[in-house]
């Protein structure tokens, strides 16, 4: 059936409604001011958009041709004014004319079905979609271009070295000592393959890290300067991003990116309110902070006690610890010690006067530990395709087993079909996959893509 | 210079990013992975946005060739995946590359300019893209397509007309009985042209009234069912809109499209409070609302003192007045003695249960006494527009009187000029227009049209 969606978010000066089905041009052409069904592919028409006599709009169409479009199949986009009557009525006119509102990721759920792209890379148009920085940018696109895909592929084909070599040892099976040497080589690639797949799983968690910014946490007493340093942080940031104009960027609270990475600073409510009740449940206020956090920022104007070093410095024992000496315009670095333990370790700013901010900036992006990415790092950023690779790893470690325990080739063998229908889950590519996991893929895109 | 901006609302599936100018294509083809300067107009293009070697996105792009494109100069549209940080890199690239960030309406000024547009065409694209019921959508569409911009041209005419027809009685100026004649047939012919301004300025009114929405007071005592009422009209009308998922509409509080006229609810914080303490003050809010509102919805469920009906019609002399018996399903109408002014007046009911709502809704939209518009209908909705009108009809008006006093002929001239001067202030043609009237009409575009 044919379908109909606006693919932009509505409030622009423009609005693009994309149709897409083996009537699209048909339907079209019933609204259109001019027969497009014979229209070339990737041409761009001027008319209007009529429901009966009545006019609704000045627009420009551009047709796509099956299988050169982005679902494969005919396709049109009308670009007409953003005005929310005008998309509804349009989108009224195409309905009664014989679409189909899309579903959420219909768009690109017909891309893969007629075979533009695997699971792995409609998964990424979502996540591409949604990127706010350089890193998921980056990320999300490797896995749309296929690098994701061929990594699976070639780690498919070494699986089918595998099943071929076993098989030859079962043909062999007579021999004796052929058996002996063939399994130490399957080990090999066994273990080889095993560790690939374990790499892809536990870039997970840096893929989600990345998702969602690296929570920071902001320590220090009332009146440290806690919050002129929030501001000061978010603010730089901003900045740069209201250069450009007329892009309006979402307000995100409390984020900042440092080099493409997003940091998120956690419980910024109790930083902003400074009142001496709040002061009362500070302190658990801070350690419960310190928990989430996996960068801290411990913010001083004057040397703490022994004590609340050692109390610090424990609970932040798995964590990136900061020191800062906020205040250096007024307050001399004299007020430290020479002997204090912190002095060598201290960071020193001025919130209130930007002084320092890019070097504790850079603290920060380095305290992240963060791996550079290259142009072809996969990082897995979808729950689903960890739980595959998760499986697939517990497939092939029984695989291993009973290469170690000399089980019998067949058994194996089944294992590292699981293994094989595993990492095909994840591309979908070469497998029937159910369509409730289709929805579930899907049901998180935007109505449009 | 070059030109670029964001088309669409930043957050949907898709972004459009236009470019227009002189080296639109040049500019395009660096940060593109094909050269496009040679491409043939009307066409779209598959390739990807690129930094020097790095992959910004996968995109299509459309190009347009002077003068056939909105801006009548060299155009293209980059079509990218919706992500913040892939729209704010492609701008970036192409500012680095020589374009300028485009101000607002910047690219319909520029269709202006290239006389693509008039004046009054280009604010109808504003009105067209705000526009957000059938009303006024007509009214700027109609706009759009030139409708107004043609009635001024056939007033010019007949405005040329005049002033030949006057330097006719110059030339014959000796003639004392040929002035007499012509006189009458002069002042003829103005009277009809200012008829037709006067017409045209007072549609002003009419145009703000469709564009801000008619505003509807309900009044009546606590627990009469005003809050109820309330949400049924908006509920009902709520339920329309979203039969189309996806084009979630902004949450516009408390106005309903009534056959494609908005009528605006004043007042509802009043009426969602109902505690006694707010009763206190129940009267005095209730003739504020009335003050305000061109329609009031008098909610009863038992009949109202002789005092109060005088009072509340007094008030409403000047407005439409549609006096309601709500719970129907609970009360008998034989709570209305037969004898009361209002039986015969009354609309019967049902809030909570939806009954007669229809009828109700049927009856608000004839109160508003909005003519029927047709396609060839104008309506002035810009104060600017308004403001020249107003300017010719006053130099009009002294154009007549000099016609009955027989003032030269030269000095008639001098006034039927400005009255030319002031048309062609609307559409902005023929006349140069300061730069600083061009910034006030396109300051309130968005950017990016």
């Amino acid at each position: 059936m044919t379908i109909c969606a606006l693919a932009t978010a509505p409030g622009g000066a423009l609005g693009i409604i994309r149709i897409s089905g083996p009537q699209a041009l048909e339907i079209l052409s019933h609204v259109f001011s001019k027969d497009l069904t014979d229209a070339q592919p990737n041409t761009i028409h001027y008319g209007h958009i009529k429901d009966g006599e009545e006019m609704i709009d000045e627009v420009m169409v551009s047709i796509f041709q099956a299988p050169h479009s982005y679902t494969g199949e005919d396709s049109a986009e009308i670009s007409c004014h953003g005005s929310r009557y005008i998309i509804n009525r349009v989108l009224e006119l195409l309905i009664q004319h014989g679409c189909r509102m899309a579903g959420p990721g219909e768009f690109t759920q017909r891309a893969y079905l007629n075979g533009k792209m695997d699971l792995s890379q409609a998964e990424a148009v979502a996540d591409l979609i949604a990127s706010s920085n350089k890193a998921t940018h980056d990320i999300a696109l490797n896995q749309l271009r296929g690098h994701f895909s061929s990594e699976l592929s070639r780690l498919r084909e070494q699986l089918l070295k595998l099943t071929s070599l076993l098989e030859l040892e079962l043909d062999f099976s007579d021999h004796e000592d052929l058996e002996f040497a063939d399994r130490s080589e399957l080990l090999e690639i066994s273990k080889t393959i095993d560790n690939h797949i374990l790499r892809l799983a536990t870039s997970f968690e840096t893929g989600q890290t990345l998702k969602n910014g690296i929570p920071v946490a902001i320590i220090g007493k009332t009146n440290v300067g806690k919050s002129t340093l929030l501001n000061r942080l978010l603010k730089d940031d901003r900045a740069i991003v209201s250069d450009i104009h007329g892009t309006t960027r979402d307000t995100i609270e409390d984020t900042i990116d440092i080099k493409g990475i997003t940091f998120r600073f956690i419980d910024t409510a109790g930083i902003r309110q400074t009142t001496d009740e709040i002061e009362q449940i500070g302190i658990e206020r801070t350690y419960a902070a310190i928990e989430k956090a996996r960068i801290v920022l411990w913010l001083l104007d004057a040397e703490p006690s022994e004590k609340d070093i050692q109390e610090i410095q424990e609970r932040c024992h798995d964590k990136s610890l900061i020191i800062i000496q906020n205040k250096i315009d007024k307050s001399e670095s004299s007020l430290f010690s020479l002997h204090s333990p912190l002095s060598s370790h201290l960071l020193k700013i001025s919130a209130k006067y930007g002084e320092n901010i890019d070097a504790l900036e850079t603290a920060i992006y380095e305290a992240a530990k963060i791996p550079e990415l290259t142009e072809n790092d996969v990082i897995v950023t979808s729950a689903r395709q960890y739980q595959s690779l998760i499986s697939a790893h517990n497939n092939l470690t029984r695989v291993v087993e009973g290469l170690e325990t000399n089980l019998s080739g067949d058994l194996i063998s089944e294992d590292l079909n699981l293994v094989l229908d595993d990492l095909s889950d994840i591309t979908g590519q070469g497998r029937i996959v159910p369509n409730e996991v289709l929805g579930n893929i899907f049901k998180n895109f935007c109505v449009g893509k």
